[in-house]
């Protein structure tokens, strides 16, 4: 009989937990599945008294998870710390330090220091593995890690936050306010009481920028990455995308381009008729368009303690079974830089609501601004309000052919300069799927 | 450096040509994403002469696979002969006797001897890996197989049959009768001139029993598959299932139940805001329900020169990083006899459609049969066929609420047997989805 795997666990939270009472009740299946036994020896936490659910007495105890990663006898230290810096930034180096293979749900520490701490693991030849730092239970780490490797992908984008894809679910099926919706989230446990980091979409970036990665053998890059959240959403604009045949999502997009690679993470408009647009709720999803495969999609719960300790165990027997793949794939030297693509050279379609002061002559002006930025569109459209027959404000929805990011703005200023928008002008891009 | 892993590639159909072509094409970023060269070394085909668009004059060259496989000085063989027995199995059994891992896409030669040739691997301390026998390019049995490790799955299911799939969704599209639809199928080379296989629901059976062993550690088990194809549904219940808020889908389906798995395959309804009933055309999608999980879908390409290419190219770079994963997951030894459950035991919602004369009484005696077997109707319509105000005949649409297949096989024997039927009955199963 193999020896046992000896796990130390640094952060007993929701995930950490899940993962020490699963690694108890389902000991003997995770044996046949990955050859030998595999245990909890030691575990760090900052409250020893806590009732977490689970027997602890049996591990040995550390208050310091950097210690725990530099002295306990374990064969694996699992970081669940969370948090770009301090005790889990130190402890996943003196893991590595010692040769230990790491498994991390920690995607602000990727982002912020994915390169330099696969540096360190290619030096002591060791791994870190991070199926749960992106889209939960999801294995798209897996997926564009080793299923893809065969293919040069092209695209990978989906839906990386919960919070935002449950607000805009709720937001168009109740009609909601954005703000209404928020304080539901808020009252529910979907959105934090200060929801700034999911709802302006710098959660979905961390996530993106390993994808990034992933996908196009490149270093990550947090700072490059075009980022506007769902705050601006309204429910006009979600009930004019259903009746033009799309929904809205708030999509992190990598892309390759031919000046570089886009990372983007903005608000949405797809086919209402896709799979996608189907991924309602606190559901993840992840596409991925590549020269073999045209596209495959994968969609799943993307947070929550079981769907996360189910990514942290897929990591853990794959390190008993002697998984030795590169942390992004290939050997950290041999990643290239990023090479950013400008927003403004993005192109696409889009989707454009100005509330106008409704007199003659509007149209044609809006037209003309169209035309000289060589903008061409595929609908102009004056929705009418319920109830606002006599209104003398009225939304005017134009849908664009493919065109640049810097047209639309330079188009979008002028109609402002002309003195005709009696509100906000609201854009929002529309990426086409495969 | 590291020396190169030199493959031995038997078959050189569309999928053999694809990998050839490949590997020549992109030797350098494979390299980089498994750390070694990967070198096709020898190939075996019937027919040297014909032209492949490849240039095989480097590979030294095999009229007969087994004889490849036993002899060629390779590190890997790639099985892509096809077929359940013959060159397919006595190549790939070679192989295994030298202790060469075997990289293959032949489902029917695992749904025959997966597990025969799963002990003669583990016995050669060396693996079977067959990510393109199932679902093409979607990494299905790399998800169940790693990914899934921590999850106890309580039901697999999906669209495995792209022939299906696509005739499906041009009988919706267009409403075509199935007779129709095959024909232009043929006539577009998306249904084989003899279709039965895969119409008949028995291509994705092969696929199923492989997915089963893999989500339930169970033995493969071909006989006890429940298989109905699709040859009998028509337009008019594609009509109806669409005004009922379904779609009709081939699903292959292993479940856990408290009598033994489930492997079904055989036309379903599904909710049509599903992101499976999405799924069109040749797309193929596995769904898996788990513990942890809930539910995760995969969408993608199910088959296709590239698409499975990509898989076998998965399992190449797989075995060239050092993947050393039991078959079927776990050691074959490990795997428990398959324990059947009766399909007359499934548990589910019943769409039934009955062709009645129209005359006094008939909803009554219906409904009576339907109460006498303890079936509870959510519904029960007359439908009105457009053009036939004055037809003697007319459909009724009957939709159970859960019940089970003994049950609803009675009822619809007892309604034929009192003589109010002028056509054959239909009846399509409802599956439930998370």
């Amino acid at each position: 009989m193999s020896s046992p795997l000896k796990l130390g666990v640094a952060g007993l939270g929701t995930v950490g937990a899940s993962l020490v009472r699963l690694l108890g009740e389902n000991g003997e299946a995770y044996e046949r599945r990955s050859g030998r036994p595999i245990a909890v020896a030691a575990v760090a936490a900052r409250d020893r008294a806590k009732d977490r659910g689970i027997d602890l007495g049996a591990f040995q105890w550390f208050d310091d998870p950097v210690e725990l990663a530099a002295k306990a006898e374990i064969d694996v230290f699992v970081e669940l710390v969370g948090g770009a810096e301090g005790a889990a930034l130190e402890s996943v180096k003196a893991a590595l330090n010692r040769g230990l293979p790491v498994v991390t749900a920690n995607k602000a520490l990727l982002a912020h220091h994915g390169v330099a701490l696969a540096k360190l693991a290619a030096r002591k030849n060791t791994v870190i593995a991070f199926e749960a730092a992106v889209a939960g239970g999801i294995p798209i780490i897996k997926t564009l890690r080793e299923a893809l490797r065969g293919n040069m992908v092209s695209r990978v984008y989906g839906i990386l936050n919960g919070t935002c894809n449950y607000m805009l679910t709720r937001m168009e099926r109740e009609k909601l306010s954005f703000e209404a919706c928020l304080a539901e989230a808020q009252r529910l446990g979907y959105a934090e009481a200060d929801p700034t980091f999911d709802i302006g979409g710098f959660d979905a970036a961390h996530k993106l920028t390993i994808l990034t990665s992933l996908a196009f053998g490149s270093e990550i890059d947090l700072e490059s990455v075009f980022i506007e959240g769902i705050e601006r959403i309204s429910a006009e604009d979600i009930e004019a995308a259903a009746e033009l045949g799309f929904r809205i999502k708030l999509l992190a997009v990598a892309q390759r381009t031919e000046s570089g690679i886009e990372q983007r993470v903005h608000p949405a408009m797809i086919p209402a008729s896709s799979a996608l647009a189907q991924v309602d709720g606190v559901t993840n999803a992840v596409a991925v368009d590549t020269d073999l495969l045209g596209s495959i999609l994968l969609a799943g719960p993307g947070a929550g303690g079981n769907a996360t300790a189910s990514a942290v165990l897929s990591d853990v027997l794959d390190v008993a079974t002697g998984a030795r793949i590169p942390t992004f794939g290939v050997a950290p030297t041999g990643l290239v830089p990023y090479r950013r693509a400008r927003m403004r050279a993005h192109e696409g379609g889009y989707y454009i609501r100005l509330t106008v002061h409704d007199r003659v002559g509007v149209f044609a002006s809006v037209a003309r601004r169209m035309a000289e930025n060589a903008i061409s569109l595929e609908s102009i459209v004056q929705r009418k309000r319920a109830g606002h027959e006599a209104d003398a404000e009225a939304p005017v929805i134009l849908i664009t052919h493919e065109t640049t990011e810097a047209a639309v703005r330079k188009a979008i200023d002028a109609i402002s300069r002309d003195g005709h928008l009696s509100g906000e002008p609201r854009m929002i891009r529309i990426e086409p799927l495969d």
